[in-house]
């Protein structure tokens, strides 16, 4: 008999809370790209138009953790309709040993909603300004709220300035997220007032034309632009590639899907130019912010590594905690 | 609370065997993909050498089903050393309408051998001479067992020759089949010899190099090509690209990692050649066998479009027994 444990939503809520553990959780899995021989092969999709819904499939091998995770990720688009959430999915927990089944994690895509918000707060540790107290955050979902709760972990943001198409529920996200932190939340009329006094900035929507342009920057300021993980996504103007440092998660994988991937078909960025990895940048191979008044841009795609860190951290603590149901599957020779 | 079904490999292996429900099944995916908006991306491969494993991921969205399944199957192939067999893997059944996860089918590859299985029955069935007596099998494995098994379903055989290069095994194939079924099975010197009175031949390994030529063949002899499904394996010697009609699963993959790749290799075969596809054949689009002399080969790699059907299957009949654990899951809005 093989054990195979099952972790449920609620679960995994508690037992991996956004916190800082995760953040450095996240952070070590980025470190793990630039030093590790990882295997991280290309994203599978399957597109259902038909369906109004699409799956993606990551996955990465880390050599440190004796276990890889192989991530489902679905968007039915049309569920909002059914009283389901759109985003959904599963994790599956991977012996690196034998590939048998060490856990299924039903978390409905929360943990990688905490891995993407972990990644952004990685990135403002490394390229935003220590001293960053005054944030833009563009979006007002699920991901914006994360990254501001993310980015609170590593820097004393003491006031926001958020900016969403829908004004209602930029003037909810603000509201909630007064309380929540203690601290200033104003609802700007655009992204260009959002950003004017911004020391760290932090986009989160899913655009299919560019939100920023190289207008809305000033010198000392940190974007990280989370809103790209596929080709026809585009928060950045090719203009920022001028004026900003661009750092990325995965190149190969940005210049593919991510805001690079718009700048190198706009002639803004060589299709071949090296760029900084994130993961470079925590391992020390790479600088982080230069100097106070270094212009950065983060591109966040995601990576499957992320997964494979924050589904690991999860089954330890499952297994730490007792928690978690355990069936008990035969396996025949 | 959303349930989520779980099944193991025992209640897995009771609710699916290898009979002419699981042919028919199998069957019928294979007509979808020839006549229906089927949407089967590339198979996502991860590669750990340094772990002696690998893990491929498939899916495939037939329009006729409510659900889809993703497949996980890991190789790995230190596990015999350890006691446990070397493929294992599992496979995700989600809506198709909401993405949400139905099942999680904890086969441990049991379903990809039936589904295999299942496809060389349907090749035969419409391929092999309909008064075939004589088979041939190649390897002395599970799917040389399945296969035999499968065979049985659709064709009157009763003499069967057996060629594997571990010649105990093949022993030991020879008298469990021969009990098994209650016919002749004999233990072959070569593949020549193996082939020489057979009307139906069926290679089951995962050989690197040619085991079949052409002058193993002759008139009215169907051969079902099983083992290659990646792009090192081959069984099958560009030679017979000569003089047996070709037939494929999924020209998109055979091209790429079926015997079809090492005879474009070679020359033997054209890059862009039309081939006809199994599911072209089923659905009356291609002819099957033209005429009694004809000499055929199928070229089985293996699609996500089997393991959609194979997995609804199991799920249909799992719902209407009862079986399984379900797991009710939180979902959070």
């Amino acid at each position: 008999m093989h054990p195979v444990t099952l972790l449920g939503e609620a679960q995994l809520r508690a037992l991996v809370p956004l916190d800082l553990a995760a953040v450095d959780q996240v952070e070590a899995a980025f470190a793990s790209l630039a030093t590790e021989a990882v295997v991280m092969p290309p994203i599978l999709n399957l597109a259902l138009p038909e369906r109004n819904g699409e799956v993606d499939v990551k996955t990465a091998y880390l050599p440190r953790f004796e276990q890889f995770a192989i991530k489902i990720s679905p968007g039915f688009f049309n569920n909002p309709a059914l009283g389901l959430p759109s985003l959904n999915g599963l994790m599956l927990v991977l012996s690196a040993k034998t590939g048998l089944t060490e856990a299924v994690l039903l978390d409905n895509g929360y943990l990688t909603a905490v891995r993407t918000a972990a990644a952004g707060a990685v990135a403002a540790r490394w390229l935003a300004r220590e001293d960053a107290r005054h944030a833009a955050i563009v979006g007002a979902g699920e991901q914006a709220r994360l990254q501001l709760d993310a980015l609170m972990l590593v820097r004393k943001i003491e006031r926001v300035h958020v900016w969403a198409r829908d004004v209602e529920q930029a003037l909810t996200f603000a509201d909630a997220a007064a309380r929540r932190h203690g601290i200033e939340v104003w609802v700007a009329d655009s992204v260009h007032d959002a950003f004017r006094h911004a020391d760290v900035a932090i986009t989160t929507t899913p655009s299919r034309a560019p939100l920023v342009d190289a207008s809305d920057l000033h010198a000392g300021l940190h974007v990280t632009a989370m809103g790209s993980d596929a080709e026809y996504k585009n928060e950045i103007a090719p203009s920022v590639f001028e004026v900003a440092r661009y750092v990325c998660d995965r190149l190969q994988q940005t210049r593919l899907l991510g805001e690079l991937a718009h700048a190198i078909a706009a002639g803004a960025a060589e299709p071949k130019a090296r760029f900084d990895e994130l993961g470079e940048v925590v391992a020390g191979q790479r600088p982080g912010r230069r100097h106070a008044d270094e212009i950065t841009l983060c591109d966040l795609t995601g990576t499957g590594a992320q997964d494979t860190a924050i589904a690991a951290l999860a089954l330890v603590r499952a297994r730490a905690s007792g928690m978690g149901t355990v069936f008990h599957n035969a396996v025949t020779l």
